[in-house]
């Protein structure tokens, strides 16, 4: 019979749980966990046993966190009136690499989508509505995916936002930067269109 | 200051480490693995344990297995007159899926590489030796990368090998099935030629 090794098998099979790793990358990374030192290995697992011990949700924006609060509800320097609701905490890394943001951040967690049976209740949008309702919130910016669930998801949340008085505003739809209108799709063309402004 | 979570960068860097993994994936595979559940979670750390606990090389052919011998060594059904002598434990799996090799194998877990220090002692010749003195042995197939390292290597072992009377062959090189012409390489189309046979 073929070359069999049952306990191998078995981390092949766990690195091919992950998103986008394939059987050929689960190889090859099993394989490399196998070839690390005794201590390299112990860091390995230690770093995927801490970080999933002490990473959990802030209290206040729901963003992942290993101290009490997240670093940018502790910040002082950040305005607490502008909120930018995101669906994931990879958004919140992203609009911090442009350095441009200088208000604070509510993740969902996802968005609804019935057809996946997750409803409001499944997604973090009750601690945005206590947060809006027991702060000063200017504006609350819907930064969610321009996908289906995403906008489905931004128009909710705006009508339960509505009553409480607060400005909802929504990312500006467009070209991307550095793109070429040649293979824009005629979506985000006509969207960028709309909303031309004057130079 | 940005989003910082020290944990999370830990797991993160410790991703990166791994061959073939960017920034981008390993972000995604860190979130990947702070979403597992309690279980999920379990599984994939011992996975990891179990195989780097259990894994270990074979006493005869020095492939990896979780067993005293690997399960081709301790098959009945193999020819072990014939040894494959191959740089990785991968390239056995490769072999073994062609469905095609009944002989036996030896890994050498490397290649002899003096530019990166990697001398004969580094890697797994001597059992190979030993092996070839001690066993009937009729052929060694050198299955060694068609690269620099991995021509000399099967060079200077076929060297060693020729005083036990053993036949030594290599595999052939030509252009690859499916492959165009068009593009292949002068040396392997050369090779192709060189190495061609009557219809």
């Amino acid at each position: 019979m073929a070359y069999r090794v049952a306990t191998l098998e078995k981390l092949i099979e766990q690195f091919e749980r992950l998103p986008g790793i394939g059987h050929k990358t689960a190889v090859r990374l099993s394989f490399a966990v196998l070839s690390m030192s005794e201590e390299e290995g112990n860091c390995f697992v230690n770093a995927i046993t801490e970080a999933r011990r002490t990473v959990h949700e802030c209290d206040i924006c729901c963003n992942l966190t290993d101290t009490e609060r997240c670093s940018v509800c502790s910040s002082s320097n950040r305005d607490e009136g502008i909120i930018c609701v995101v669906e994931e905490p990879q958004d919140v890394i992203a609009f911090e690499r442009t350095r441009e943001y200088n208000g604070v951040y509510h993740v969902l967690h996802g968005t609804i989508s019935p057809l996946n049976g997750i409803g409001p209740d499944q997604i973090r949008i009750k601690p945005l509505l206590t947060r809006v309702a027991n702060n000063e919130i200017e504006e609350v910016i819907m930064a969610t995916n321009p996908t289906v669930e995403g906008e489905a998801t931004a128009m909710y949340l705006s009508k339960l936002l509505k009553p409480f008085g607060v400005k909802v505003t929504r990312l500006a739809y467009g070209i991307p930067v550095g793109g070429d209108l040649e293979y824009a799709d005629e979506v985000t063309l006509s969207r960028s269109l709309e909303g031309r402004s004057e130079l």
